[in-house]
């Protein structure tokens, strides 16, 4: 089996966060989207499982109601986590992980959270990237972006603009 | 005489960097934009001063024409300059340097340079960005935002794509 495609969806901040520094997502509320579809259920529905921080479980852990029921969730940890929803952990670099979840027939990988996608790319494992970006400048926060990162070159295959100032891209890599 | 419109146009990578760690440029270099009209042109001539930081002078200076022939440059620098094209020099907050240029006629002030950039977001003089997005990831560099902002709001005002793969986003302040 191979490794699952990678896959990262996000919104950030026109400065590039993805939370506020106390991990807050408040600002995402903050525009009427009303009418509008970006596209996350489709996306959502073709992923096997989830691999997140422990930073954004913890975020998750507070909605009302458990946003991953029936998906397979991998906490990048070296903490123990409660599992209240059956999540399973997962300590170190991300490749191991992958290809073990490949072996088991997980096909594509939903990647969240600022530092397990940035230690993806890092890694040089994220396949594509769709990022939503809002009108707001937020001045501090978890950023998207900051590290090292594999390959350099990044094909855009779509993007489109919503009535609320939402703008999206979808990038995929380019080997080159 | 009010103070004169503050713009800033600017090409940035994926992760938000608007040069590499050194300044350099290179990679704006490697994209083919053959027959795309990324509207720098009107841009530039709306505009009748350039307020910019050191870094980007000295950038600027290596290029085998000076690009702003014709227009006023003011450098933000705290050190003497050379002041080969007749460059002037200002130190300290941009809200004194706007209200002079604003008496002196000025009525749009084209603000370029990293440091300059967020210097002026942070005094909340900023009141349009045109930003291009290029399909690549750098790593490193200097980055075109990541400190305190004013406002937090902005509105999107234009939105396309071009063939190259370049996005680009025009942005305007939103006092709500």
């Amino acid at each position: 089996m191979s490794r699952p495609q990678v896959s990262v969806y996000v919104g950030q901040s026109l400065d590039g966060f993805i939370a506020r520094p106390d991990h807050s997502l408040d600002w995402l509320e903050t525009f009427d989207t009303t009418g509008e579809d970006h596209g996350y259920q489709p996306f959502y529905e073709s992923c096997d499982a989830i691999v997140v921080g422990r930073a954004t479980l913890e975020v998750v852990l507070q909605f009302t109601e458990w946003p991953w029921k029936g998906k397979r969730v991998i906490v990048c940890t070296h903490r123990p986590i409660g599992r209240r929803h059956g999540e399973e952990t997962h300590e170190g670099p991300l490749a191991p992980l992958l290809e073990r979840l490949g072996a088991e027939g997980v096909r594509r990988v939903y990647l969240d959270g600022g530092a397990t996608i940035r230690g993806g790319l890092a890694e040089g494992l994220v396949d594509d990237m769709t990022i939503t970006t809002l009108p707001i400048l937020l001045g501090a926060g978890i950023p998207l972006f900051g590290g090292p990162v594999v390959p350099e070159r990044w094909t855009l295959v779509s993007h489109r603009a919503f009535p609320s100032g939402l703008v999206q891209g979808t990038w995929v890599r380019d080997d080159r």
